[in-house]
């Protein structure tokens, strides 16, 4: 699957740059940047291999650690310029989401694990690298807070498990989900759909 | 052990609600919420599972994903009438701890880890929830701070591995030392015990 | 290796005594303080355990847990009187790192993981117990910041790699690596090192 190791390169390089991004805006050295860059692209992957018990991908295959060296070094190197990457940054997180939660629920799907396991880990893999990049800059992490990110990737998990279980061919089923991740997280931002939102005026005010 | 799963399910209800309880204070959204009622409630015992290298008990028993569901929607529709429930909330929460304590520390025992082994995994399987709670909420774990909390866990935990060398039966092990964490727990916030304090008034005024 | 035995003690019990200070200062607890002072000095060993997947060091040999129980102790009733140990705290802490890169590199080594993820797993032994500390205090991880601490132990976890893939023998190669390491750490805060400043004069004055 040629393709989809493009689109993963994409994805995890897109991850890496927001990481560098948030661990600059810190005013970390430049270890930090780079670890922060690191768990924001391989945190996700690392918490599911754990739960799941298997071997930690990056441990054996050292591409991804090179790419997340890479785009870290960019990312410092033309910071300045990255405004203007703004929105191509934004498709490869996309991008990167959309490939991270196939991977997640395949995973999931070949190790038999139930239904929602398999969203979770899905969800897990697109997202715990976000969530430990805030924990490790001291945020209350943003994806718990304004993002339907999560929801785009249970989507599309879901698809992902109930079209495999019908039958259909495993990269059908993946290219299908991950285009349904991508559409809706792309949806989202540009209707600026949120969650329904739970809180009372009262609440809001308080 | 009927009995053992209604306690272990009110434990489990508790400290889901107690996650929603905290992520509601931080204005999450529903994604967030119901996450923080997810760790609060299973991650203890998805930390013990990883520290012993077992397989972790709701990636493949979905029952307890579905409770925490539950128990999280209900405090959500519910949050304004939690105020009158707070006293059973506290006692379902002291159920739950003493329930996870016990959990905890027999898996350790069965798989033949040293005394401070097994108790710190009882202690782990009670308390880890509510701390990985108060990180992803941005807080100083709570358990660090005022509560007696963690020493009912390791005083009730010890009390099972030494009975069970004695040779007791496990049932009556299991629930003579569930009491036995209930009853510190309620003394200590009855009486308002604490640990003794360490600092010299000097420090506390600094 | 008595003398490795005797280092790793004072090692540890150099991260046990600064995860106590850090605790004391934020007001936790007994329990907190214990807690703090565990995971400081076993946290980094833990993840890498569960990382490459190898049964967790003190979970079957209790040693450590008494001398980090027992340095806990040390620094609390001898609290006032640990500035003027300063110096020998420094230098435990710096034979810490030395001993937790060596240990963590090796445990790589023989389980053929690839070069930069030996050195990764090194660093993470020595540097990561420091990371949980400053999470559970609800600090940005100070290594982020302004160390050169890193540095040392990914210079000192390349050349014992390399010097074992050279064929050198076990022992030599963890002396020179280890010594290595403290040298920088040393020299590092003698000359005030620091890695180089990547921020612009007005990115800082924002």
């Amino acid at each position: 699957m040629e393709l989809s190791l493009v689109l993963d390169l994409l994805g995890t390089i897109a991850f890496a740059i927001s990481g560098v991004l948030t661990a600059f805006k810190k005013r970390m050295d430049l270890f930090g940047i780079f670890i922060i860059a690191f768990v924001t692209a391989a945190g996700g992957g690392t918490l599911r291999d754990i739960l799941i018990q298997a071997p930690i991908t990056w441990m054996r295959d050292l591409t991804f650690v090179y790419v997340i060296a890479g785009a870290a070094v960019f990312a410092l190197i033309f910071r300045k310029k990255l405004g203007y990457l703004r929105r191509s940054l934004f498709l490869f997180d996309t991008i990167g989401i959309a490939l991270y939660t196939v991977v997640g629920v395949q995973k999931g799907f070949e190790a038999e694990f139930p239904f929602l396991v398999c969203v979770a880990l899905g969800t897990i893999t697109a997202s715990f690298g976000g969530v430990i990049r805030d924990l490790l800059c001291n945020e209350i992490p943003v994806i718990f807070r304004k993002e339907i990110y999560a929801t785009a990737c249970i989507v599309g998990g879901s698809m992902y498990y109930l079209l495999r279980m019908a039958g259909l061919p495993i990269d059908l089923v993946a290219i299908a989900s991950g285009v349904v991740v991508m559409t809706i997280r792309l949806l989202a931002v540009w209707f600026k759909w949120s969650l329904p939102n739970i809180y009372s005026r009262e609440e809001l005010n308080q």
